[in-house]
């Protein structure tokens, strides 16, 4: 399989948690989203959603969207599994992991953030503002549903599940944007707990084939 | 099944097409996001996420996030299926629908376009461009992953989808606020098609108990 990827898109880092988990091996085609190659004519043809992450399988079939990629490896690949045995807690996993995709993570990506600067003359300061306020709420949201006894050492019981594959990354986010942790205190110890395990840790922008300084 | 909903927002309409799809009951209990009864304490203690839909079960469990949701009743309830019976086709139909759900709606809900008039002073004509911008960029990717030999009367065949589920509320906004449909004629003719099914009428935001004018 190959992943187009880029080291520090949230969205890449969810999927190549996952695939880490799981313990699919796969090679990495690095799209640079600051050189805007997402744009291009060849990634456009492999992906007309100029986004990134992207699976080819190995028969050529590309698949889009991190979550229906997970779903997808859920479904060919189920071990480990990455979602609960039961309908309710597989539903549980799934809001708390679009309570990331659908709430907070769309406002965040920099093709928003460089039309606010467009449109409106966003300043660096008013762009911090509003990361920071779609990460706060949707955090504070998430840390409520945390509150549940279904949460243990991950989201979701003592293993990781879907909902770690999307939250870890967007604590990464958040802690590269300052904004401040304490009022999240269940999910900064899902984080930490994370960053101990090494599928997180092969999955990490620190750690990939194009992070900057790397080979 | 109790479903908290708003007759206009695009989320609860995508899960009103699917209790419909699938023949399912329910009552409806209305939250009116005009009024921001979404942020009172009643159905903050239902939705900490303070979002519309929620489903609570019969046993009183809450289920929220409407793809989530909807996951869940094909899960629970599996006929009519709402997701094709192979992993390819799978992932293709939630890829479709979170096109939707993570490119295009986040970006145009009342609470981002509130922040945008708080923050930056945006005029009505800047935000209908905002929209306008999500809606056209979102639908000429889908238009491009339609041109596909699975692409049927609906999104993927002929039967309805999660995938159209996502896609016809998100077309009713685009024509509410008057987007051009012209450059997307596989999503228009898919749109024309639906409103003629009696689950896709049902669930329509013109046929709810709190529309206005409605007793």
């Amino acid at each position: 399989m190959k992943l187009y990827s880029y080291y520090r898109s949230s969205a890449s880092y969810r999927l190549r948690i996952a695939l880490a988990l799981k313990g699919l091996p796969y090679d990495t085609e690095p799209i640079n989203l600051l050189k805007r190659e997402e744009h291009e004519a060849t990634y456009r043809a492999i992906n007309p959603q100029m986004l990134v992450p992207s699976l080819a399988l190995d028969d050529g079939t590309v698949l889009t969207q991190s979550l229906s990629i997970m779903e997808y490896l859920e479904e060919v690949y189920p071990n480990p599994p990455l979602l609960p045995a039961d309908s309710l807690g597989r539903a549980r996993v799934r809001a708390l992991a679009l309570a990331v995709a659908c709430e907070i993570h769309p406002l965040n990506v920099p093709r928003v953030l460089n039309h606010l600067v467009a449109e409106f003359s966003c300043t660096d300061e008013a762009k911090n503002r509003w990361m920071a306020r779609w990460i706060s709420e949707g955090f504070a949201a998430i840390e409520t549903l945390l509150a549940h006894p279904a949460t243990g050492a991950f989201c979701h019981g003592n293993m990781p599940t879907l909902a770690d594959c999307l939250l870890i990354p967007q604590v990464f986010n958040a802690l590269r944007f300052q904004v401040a942790m304490d009022p999240y205190p269940a999910i900064r110890r899902i984080y930490d707990h994370a960053l101990a395990h090494p599928a997180f840790l092969a999955a990490s922008p620190e750690n990939q084939p194009d992070t900057p300084g790397k080979s």
